[in-house]
């Protein structure tokens, strides 16, 4: 690729048009930063206390390495970001956490030892289309466990992944993490005949829609067809009554207690080897998340759940967000999913040719952040105090007082620039000030600073009715002596608190 | 692009081939990790104190938004990723956290409130040729006002980058922060003759070789040329001694104070209007840092700097790791320099035709986490205290004693998989944990826990020379009551701290 591709096609842009940003990028501002902080910061606090350990890996893996695992992959590079390196291999920037983490497994080897539990942070990037809430880069947080067979592993995953979305404040009820397993599916798939790949793929596609359709439209879905409301016909799996029966058993089978919906399922899945050994696992699980105190109403055994990722092969879990999310326009928004998992045993087997058994959660952090923003729960921002600058041939009246008011431990800064008064305090407001420092010549001369108040300001001055009174009263404003400026000021903003 | 071209073009790889990765971007581990964490976190730290707001722009930029910046731009793309999206326009990884902030406030207009003062902290990548410490993948926390033309702007910056270089525990004189401005360069330049951008570059080339040839290696340079040690010779810029006189002048004037350095660049620099302006950046520079209280050692004015990113338009800032970083290993390292900035009153006039002035600073996240971990500094990291999973087909015993350790406040975890006692006592080991806690059939029966202190266990057993011996006395090891396990843990668990 030579130095000249590099222009647009269209012809060189200049001036405001070239003031743009790639579409599902999004700039981000104070409020969804410090909701994204401290949801990475206490998710993996909950790892960490779990035993995992921290690993990042790079944000380029080569293409054939990370492999085609993204669902829908229906558009170039397999729904990736790639790119050739200088020696003509494929890089892509990864897609999950996941797939590196398989690579790296790979690349160590036995000098790794195992089980290896690791956990990570970071961004991620997806070539879809974007659209409103659809970003094509976004934070996960996951963790892993590697090479550890037994179901308890899955277990620990479920309840840990329960554990870190109770600790970033979701409330019982508001939240759900279904589990489910692969085998089970593929044995009630056996068990109705259904051994064709296009047909397994038109039921996992009729049960996909139960949600949103019911029992008797996916009823439909798995026969012969369904009509929707505008009269477009989608052709059915084709099954027979008795087999429509038995899918819907299964994909109805969800009670209110673990235990209950294991006791329906093993009435629905009869006897394949598949479905008893789908059984068994959920079974394992249930046991172990027993054993961990996984409350009932966080973890719930759904048959109907299934993941989009393509190297699971075993059991699969899907959080949800469950709590409605009104944002403070009065505005509802559905988040629906914010996280998931499962058990990949084959993706280390792509490197090494041994199947080394791997469970592993993924936390949406740019789906919760953007919740939370939407909720107005990202936490209050306090703004800094602002001195203003009002002698401009001599800033350093200004910077002086600001860095005594940090070294007092109160977050301040002094004015940039050389504006009038109002410019200045229309700064402090837009900043959220909760006070601004007023030294003139006046104050200079008698050893002193004016600070004001500017929530105090801003409610008397709604009481004040002319120009003249405001200008005697001023409202929320004292002075007092230059070494008791840190008291004063530390007063005011914790007030504000 | 068809999906067909995302495969290597050597042929595919597969097996153990596969599990390799891009140069330049390394898998990184607990110790840098955590030594980064604390970086950001502190800087961050710093810059918020200092009044800055927080600001996140996307990965990717438009190619052409991002401008070619970088220094030595003699590889594809001018260093930087980039490929064309589903519209056929370029976009590029971010190279800095500069360019994308000019890309945003020229976006955001006048709605934006100026001054804009912003921090960000995050990776940028560089499409350069990877080496023994340079990678493609880095991070850097930026601060940046925008729209303050003042040079205390930027005299903020520099006291605020020594701030923090102090808050991540560099002590004075472990660093520099080194200040000079493009206009008395230039101004030095103008003065003797310099006009064409050739001898200007050869100029620049050689003063930057001051360090390494001394100063009659540069005035080699400066004037005929310079044969090295190897016989190759380098053409020189072609100056007369009076005029490389004036250059070697201007290039050593620093001194111990910034007042006394300046007083020699008065003299070096003569009377080119370039030159007397540049002056008086850097004397309004130094009065603000000392209404900030800057410490001469932390901040020196040093006319040799010379920042390689070319959107700098006056002052610039080099900040440099002075202190010997020397590892575990023994080996010194030199990390040189770990961040640095300076004013760029044109990056926004590109998008908007409108000169906005702006200045900044930035620090070397990844550089820095590197010399804390050669260094050991990192902090030390307990490991997970691990509950060993004894009886294979009940995990649940395992599982919830750990559940009621973490529930007590201990990072905690159940062996996961069905191995014998040694390996996982080798695996706690490598955990680097504090303990491990035993329950086999004894235990349950006597509702007891046995809990090894690892550490302990560790030194007693150096003075233990038989194997009856070490298991007559069970070095370090105790058994207490079930319900007294989480104080008698958490009692091991702060011993060693």
């Amino acid at each position: 690729m030579s130095d000249k591709d590099n222009q647009p096609l269209s012809g060189p842009l200049s001036g405001k048009d070239l003031a743009r940003k790639p579409r599902g990028f999004p700039d981000k501002r104070e409020s969804l930063i410090h909701a994204q902080a401290r949801l990475v910061e206490t998710v993996t606090g909950v790892y960490r206390q779990w035993g995992f350990e921290a690993l990042d890996t790079g944000a380029f893996e080569y293409a054939d390495a990370l492999g085609k695992f993204l669902p829908d992959a229906d558009r170039p590079n397999a729904g990736v970001f790639s790119m050739q390196d200088d020696d003509a291999q494929w890089m892509a920037l990864r897609y999950d956490l996941t797939a590196p983490l398989a690579r790296f497994v790979a690349e160590q080897g036995q000098g790794l030892g195992r089980p290896f539990r690791r956990y990570a942070a970071g961004p991620v990037w997806r070539n879809e289309k974007p659209g409103p809430g659809r970003f094509r880069e976004f934070w996960q947080c996951d963790a892993d466990t590697v090479g550890a067979p037994g179901f308890h592993a899955d277990a620990e995953m479920i309840a840990m992944g329960a554990e870190a979305l109770r600790a970033i404040g979701m409330k019982p009820g508001e939240f759900v993490i279904r589990v489910n397993t692969r085998r089970l599916l593929n044995g009630v798939l056996d068990g109705v005949g259904a051994t064709g790949a296009d047909i397994r793929l038109a039921i996992l596609r009729a049960l996909d829609k139960l949600d949103r359709l019911g029992a008797s439209g996916v009823a439909d879905l798995l026969g012969a067809g369904r009509k929707d409301e505008s009269g477009d016909f989608t052709k059915g799996a084709g099954l027979g009554p008795e087999e429509i029966k038995r899918v819907l058993a299964f994909a109805e089978a969800g009670a209110d207690t673990r235990a209950m919906t294991l006791a329906n399922l093993a009435k629905a899945t009869g006897s394949t080897e598949e479905g008893k050994a789908g059984l068994g696992e959920l079974e394992a699980i249930a046991l172990a998340l027993e054993a961990l105190g996984a409350p009932e109403d966080d973890v719930k055994i759904d048959p109907s759940v299934v993941r989009g990722l393509e190297y699971y092969t075993g059991p699969v879990f899907e959080a949800e967000l469950l709590r409605e999310v009104t944002g403070e326009d009065g505005k509802t928004y559905r988040i629906g999913s914010i996280g998931g998992g499962g058990r990949y045993d084959d993706l280390v087997a792509r490197f090494t040719g041994e199947t080394v058994p791997a469970t592993g959660f993924s936390i949406g952090i740019s789906r919760l952040a953007a919740a939370l923003a939407i909720m107005g729960e990202g936490g209050k921002l306090d703004g800094p105090v602002v001195v203003l600058n009002l002698d401009k041939d001599n800033p350093g009246v200004a910077l002086g007082l600001a860095a005594e008011l940090r070294r007092g431990g109160i977050r301040a800064e002094a004015y940039m620039g050389a504006s009038g008064m109002r410019p200045q305090m229309k700064y402090a407001d837009r900043r959220n000030s909760p006070a601004v420092v007023i030294v003139g010549g006046d104050e200079l001369e008698k050893g002193t600073v004016t600070i004001k108040d500017l929530e105090i300001g801003a409610q008397k001055a709604k009481a004040i009715s002319s120009n003249e009174e405001y200008r005697e009263a001023r409202p929320g404003q004292i002075e007092v002596p230059r070494a008791g400026m840190i008291e004063a000021v530390r007063a005011i903003v914790e007030a504000q608190r």
